[in-house]
């Protein structure tokens, strides 16, 4: 059911989502609402031609598209809004982000449609670790299944044990709430965050040598930056104590993965990874016979059904674009951030 | 640190865990506070001799144990309580209920310890079928993984999903907060409560064809009794839709197991197992080549260090008797369901 | 719509809540229901003639009733449940309990009903202290308000405030839940209980001393006993630190009420009061005219709409036990609990 | 204990709270750290002298004050943030927001440092008028108070009741969660957001029509604007059900208040008022005299204590700026909003 009131004449907004397809990001009744609200250009899987771009970007109000490669925007006057669909933000050297923010042109993410899904992987990868689901339904295959007591002897539930986040960004705050019926005391390594904020939000702000040599368990949740890669080290990994468990979930960016897969197959902790070096992973990587770990193929923001969230903020935000109130759903660019990256 | 006040004769209570030990469910502090509290007799991991106990039973105020293998209580006036460590009740073939109850004779499972340690392994059982986590990580190790949504063909997550519980009891109450953060609403069928009493403990009343084909995750958590054997029939797994989960926790006993293995063997559903009609299961059983199904050795309730909440419970409620109070940890024998049993 | 299964034979049921009117706590669905599942007898606001009763009672399943008026329980060989709904539980000097324990004849007490509006009277009362509504109220009607800052002299928040808890039974932990957003630690002084229990429930053990010393807002909240009789002495209300909220709730008769009356007129600390040690109050008692105070004519647990919950208890525990299972809403009475009151 | 890392060189921020003092404002911590951190000019209850600003305004970078009285920000080359500790946002004719926005100047207000001890007053005064809480205080002190049912003929409690918000910004946020333990399905009016923006903060959206004549306990929280004058009309006010809660918290501006007070003082529903449209009121204004209302000076948001809220705000963005992130914790300026004001 549209929700915008019904103006004179209606803004122009180009779908062009190529890197995603369009039924995978909307629902019938999301392209319905867009179609009745707004002057819809395109709308269709493959990359619009340049030349029609150029024909129709005058009167643009808003971009919906993964990453920007339509050069500058001094040729859109109309244009309020950049909408990505792919999961991060255009890259600066493609959008002129300081010309998008004089002309209060919001750019925006669809990053935080990923937030549950990871999350939820993330706990279910740190479950199958500490109850060893995996490696029990591995032997079990094989007729080696040990019973009770006997296949528990490394085994740990999650109930009030120290949790560790390497990251508190949009994922952890989506995953602290999954982790609240376990009662886990929540310690933070944050660098870009004050110790306030931290605390604010119910987590102990901490070190890395703390998170990594204290935690029961540990999450992985950085975002990739030009400063963190191998943030994690060696040094650091070696800190873990036995047989607890680190969950790989960002990037491998931020971890010595060399050093993680030392470690893993000496059996000196549990990990879960789901995001490589490279992708995909070498046939004779070590890391595919450690029995300490948990691997998947980068599985966990991908999701068929739950790819729709991403249209669902795309149709919230335009609508509220649409009523001159500032969209709520998507991630704003954040100057400060933006000049970061 | 004692919590007790101290009486002019401390009362006599037997520690008889045989079948447990005693390190296994008691910490260091828990004992020494029931020695403070009580003259406590035998405490070893061996079940204490019947004539040895004929000596003592006399003045015994409380006996600790596994089950009930001491006959008439007829012989033991200061007889309060008995407290099982087992996980269930004695039988009343062994345990001459009706007395019990005549004498206010509290009779207490430790049931209630193994809620967080099952209702999490269901948990980590739902989230591996539904998000694939040991079969991604089985490709993984054959080299046969794949990525991002080529991976994903057949998951889904928890959010908002359909949750159907067979039995709501106490294990299916301590599953319940778990799922909370996923926001799903939840179906229960079980006969022995009423409509009210489910909606009033936030769930939906329903019928047992209705839990088995509307459910995307169905968890079996009823206690088995002589009226429930194979209540979940073929008929009813044949109604669970295509690609859902069947979580099977409490005991296999309650569902037709053929059946089942049939029906995972073809694909029709997912399926997690931690209880098997006889365990060890047959080394040729075909369920243990089902790709779908993810497979535990009776684990859910064996976490080594989460054992000791049995002794805590011993111990608080000890505490409570010993000052005249109700205990209010362990379950109580009700006369109701006893003698139903 | 009844949800008992039809029996060949309906059990009879006794309604006869005199001392509460048959509307005030049944709505016409439980009656209905009450109807259809059993053989209901008498159900009006009078009390049934006792050549009545003796003409009924060989026959009755159960009585619901306010107290005990009929004797032995000798001539009732079907008797299975008393459901009280006056709010406590029959005199054990009226009602032979021993009987009852030994028959297995549930006695049960409405008095969960009452939690809700008592805890929510409660929160009122005390934010009302804290936040000076009453007062600020008053001097608003005699035209001598202060606005902003200047008519917030006194007042404080409950965010974050010590809260401190006399007695910690059924009132207490229906308060605790409301007080959750307010994020307040909870000091608990209740001799009944242990440490433990006390812990596992969220709250802090504490001696009386400390709860009166160092809380910010104290609710007494104890039922009272045979030894509580001014348990909380004048010396105890002088250790309330200035300005801080005394709240009395439960029954006067657990405080020295004289003390209470002169430390509030001094203005030594702010107090809330509902119950009082004669009811109506004497015309002229001091405590009216205490400028701190707010007073409550004993109407937290008389809300009209509210005490339909009464009625519903008894229909869902009536429910149950004409299915054979123990009853789930009403609340029990313990053995080691009557005997002592 | 500071936190940001030191700088070869501190920025300078001019503290100015004039209308605020600072140590109504900042605690003993936050001064030190915002001294620790930056170069602190000022610092002065009274305002900054003109020719001082002028001196300093070159170097600034951040402006901490009460609205904004300095012109343009030309002269302000190191101008990165302007934080308004009044409650509110510099007014469009005072600081040219293109120019702050264009610059990335962060404008921020701490408005959401008084949502808390709002909401809470809130809460307090609608339990105040359900339950006859300063009503039945006045009573009791003019000797004519009633007991127990007789005190209740016109009370109800929250519990499950159908509360209405008019307005959904930060206030009914932060309110929001302290009516969760009563279960009341909230329906919000509030045209600035859409449906879906509703529906996933857990409210219902409706019309003012619907809001007004359904609701139990009617909630107005909406900040004033140009085109709300008045917005909740007589015709509106007629629409409340008899004996039904008004509670009006944001501002009389959005209230017919000539209607509020007729249809009050006629006893149609009851109502807590805690701003009205000229204060100090007329000493003969009729609503003084409605038995039905609960009335405040403007006390809601001037809690001595928790201004302290508004320093640790500041201290904790300025923090966040000083490290190159975004603030998190103040309200930023959106150009929709502001340009809307």
């Amino acid at each position: 059911m549209p929700m915008s009131t019904s103006y004179d004449k209606k803004k122009r907004i180009l779908l062009d989502p190529a890197g995603r397809r369009m039924r995978e990001i909307f629902s019938e009744e999301d392209i319905a609402s867009l179609r009745a609200w707004f002057d819809v250009v395109w709308a269709k899987d493959e990359p619009i031609p340049l030349e029609s771009f150029e024909r129709e970007k005058q009167s643009l109000f808003a971009v919906v598209g993964c990453g920007w490669r339509f050069g500058a925007v001094d040729g859109m006057p109309a244009l309020r809004a950049i909408l990505d669909v792919g999961g991060g933000l255009p890259r600066p050297d493609t959008l002129d982000y300081e010309t998008c923010f004089k002309r209060h042109i919001r750019v925006l993410t669809c990053a935080p449609a990923f937030g549950p899904m990871v999350a939820e992987m993330a706990l279910a990868m740190a479950l199958d670790c500490a109850r060893e689901v995996s490696l029990g339904d591995r032997l079990f295959r094989s007729g080696e299944e040990r019973y009770l007591h006997a296949g528990n002897t490394d085994t740990f539930t999650l109930f009030g044990r120290r949790v560790g986040f390497v990251g508190y960004g949009g994922l952890a705050q989506t995953l602290q709430p999954l982790l609240e019926p376990f009662r886990c005391p929540i310690t933070v390594y944050d660098p870009w965050l004050t110790e306030r904020h931290l605390r604010n939000a119910g987590v102990a702000p901490s070190s890395l040598d703390e998170v990594m040599s204290e935690s029961d368990v540990i999450f992985v949740l950085a975002i990739p930056t030009s400063h963190n890669k191998a943030m994690v080290t060696r040094r650091h990994l070696e800190m873990i104590r036995p047989g607890r468990v680190f969950v790989l979930m960002s990037r491998a960016h931020v971890v010595d993965f060399d050093a993680l897969t030392d470690l893993v197959l000496g059996g000196r902790f549990k990990a879960a990874v789901d995001v490589f070096p490279e992708e995909p992973l070498a046939k004779d990587h070590p890391i595919r016979r450690a029995e300490s770990a948990v691997l998947s193929a980068h599985r966990a923001g991908a999701v068929k059904d739950d790819l729709r969230l991403i249209g669902r903020m795309v149709t919230d935000d335009l609508d509220a674009m649409n009523r001159g109130l500032p969209p709520h759903r998507m991630q704003n660019a954040e100057p400060e951030l933006v000049f970061r990256l």
